[in-house]
């Protein structure tokens, strides 16, 4: 078997161990990155290359996890190109003057890396030049035009998406034309990353499940479609992540991916069986990271199992939170790590009930 | 056909028309609810059954809709029995001393109506006594033990349900003893509602979503069970409710429910083949209700066509939103008591595709 288990589980080949990395594994529940990111915003964190690829390249230290993912943020594309949004810590993207008008897509000009984020692609360079001689890929990182689209819709986050639906449904045509441009926002930036040596992309629409599967097809699967095939050419790895999406994992996988991330709501071998064919990615609960280690080892055999040991990316459910213990993650890595895929049918006796 | 059709659509009977009521029909959008609700704790105006009773009527003087829904909250039964929780304006239930150990479970001693909510029955027999000339239901009202459990563990309102999964998972004998008695609480709660007047019952598992198949059927479905099997030899209609339950409709049927509460994320019919044989509540979503009326209409006439006319109760798929325009909820009542169930397969013409 040549080349990195990751990438071969993206593309659904045979591997010596099923890869395992974390949402958010860059974060708040590591010692090391809390020291290193001091109190300064998430964008000025960003905005230095040598920041972003330590706190990249933190958890491949600590873990050993099979892939790295770009430090950053969804919003990263529409600040650099002046829309006006920034990151308020403890609560997320926040925009001071909310995209309402057709006048507002002059706020949304396309992006030229090299002008705009030049220090994305420096870091990018940095981290991938350093992960080479591991064989550990670098994921680039980008938000879906969905849920980009909602923070600058709504203003902040939100719990009902109302301004956001209130758009779509009563203004198809320049809610159509905003996730239009967010998705040439997203797919620049992506080709960018894959340029300087990102090996995989994953696109991030985690509120999609917000929506329903018609609002999915008729309001979001065209932009999310556009981004997705704009990275067709490159033949990195393409892989699609949103919460709650149980009812939309068929649209999100038609829409492109090489890889859809499922939560821990749909069991993966179900999962699997909505997406035809190609690699699943996830779904340990997050949440359940805080409870007693029998449990959470129970539970990453089931996923395990269900997984089925091709084409599957263990991961998390979401990202990973601020209160997991790093050394919980260290088990759930050695854990999957020394379980051959021959094996995960039958590491997960007990709970096959 | 006789008898009023809100209890012949629980039945799956034939009806003239689908009936129709909105959770949260009471509350902070009608302009009268907030002229007599005032700026006292939830709790407070619970205990106030004049209060109760009018605030439960008014959106059926207004509306015209098919069932009434008692105002309350799912907490009511562990305050009465002096668990100690308040409901915080703008938050929800709060616990100042969370559940946390076997201890804690003598705080939940059993409910005896007549003594500990005697205020819920007065207003019960109230509302019951003015709504029964109508013609018009009134549905009694009952958290189900998950989601209650859910406040009482982690102290209040929760996005990842960490300590109540860590609890289940860690302690399942006493996460196992709190549901059970928080079973007790709803069916005693539910069954006194019933005989003080109550045509219906709704438990409301909202958050029920956040857990995966297989925690529900370990965890949740057997006191739920409980609670609905308490109401079984009452023969009133046990509806049961849950926001994101696309992978749980099956289980919460098989619970006990005569009616499922589905949210708009899946599709009526689709919800419909996953209960099998039983009626289907729901599912406009409560955001589009923000949205110019046209796109209202579409979606209306689209919940109709996939409600199939016959086991089809109209309602939203969570609360009214605060910021709703009575008006539009208005139109919603006269859109679909306009609409014989006859005809609602081509009422829907445009969105057909």
């Amino acid at each position: 078997m040549t080349g990195c288990r990751f990438l071969r589980a993206c593309r659904s080949e045979p591997v010596d161990r099923v890869p395992v990395w974390f949402m958010r594994q860059a974060g708040r529940s590591l010692p090391e990155y809390r020291a290193a990111r001091g109190t300064g915003s998430i964008l000025s964190a960003i905005a230095d290359p040598d920041l972003v690829a330590e706190l990249t390249l933190q958890p491949v230290r600590r873990y050993g996890v099979d892939a790295a993912i770009l430090f950053s943020d969804i919003v990263v594309p529409a600040a650099a190109v002046g829309f006006g949004v920034e990151v308020a810590p403890g609560t997320g993207p926040v925009v001071a003057d909310p995209f309402r008008h057709p006048d507002d897509l002059r706020r949304l000009r396309p992006l030229e890396p090299e002008v705009d984020t030049p220090y994305v692609l420096e870091a990018v360079r940095a981290i991938a030049a350093e992960l080479r001689p591991r064989g550990v890929p670098l994921i680039g990182f980008a938000g879906a035009p969905f849920t980009v689209a909602s923070y600058l819709v709504e203003g902040g986050p939100s719990r009902t998406y109302a301004r956001t639906k209130a758009l779509m449904h009563g203004n198809p045509t320049l809610w159509m034309a905003l996730v239009d441009r967010l998705a040439d926002l997203a797919g620049t930036s992506l080709l960018s990353q894959v340029e300087a040596g990102a090996g995989a992309v994953q696109l991030f629409d985690s509120w999609a499940g917000a929506l329903s599967p018609d609002e999915y097809r008729r309001f979001v699967a065209p932009a999310t479609t556009k981004v997705l095939d704009a990275l067709a050419a490159t033949g990195v790895p393409r892989i699609h992540f949103g919460v709650g999406t149980g009812e939309l994992l068929g649209q999100m996988a038609r829409a492109g991916a090489d890889v859809v991330g499922v939560d821990w709501r749909v069991p993966l071998d179900e999962a699997r069986r909505r997406i035809g064919g190609r690699a699943v990615q996830g779904n340990l609960d997050p949440a359940l990271c805080l409870a007693p280690w029998p449990a959470i080892e129970q539970q990453v055999r089931t996923v395990l199992r269900e997984g089925g040991g091709i084409g599957h990316i263990f991961n998390l459910g979401h990202g990973v939170l601020p209160k997991t213990d790093p050394e919980i993650l260290e088990r759930v890595v050695t854990l999957v790590h020394s379980t051959p895929p021959s094996d995960v049918a039958r590491a997960d006796g007990a709970n096959g009930a």
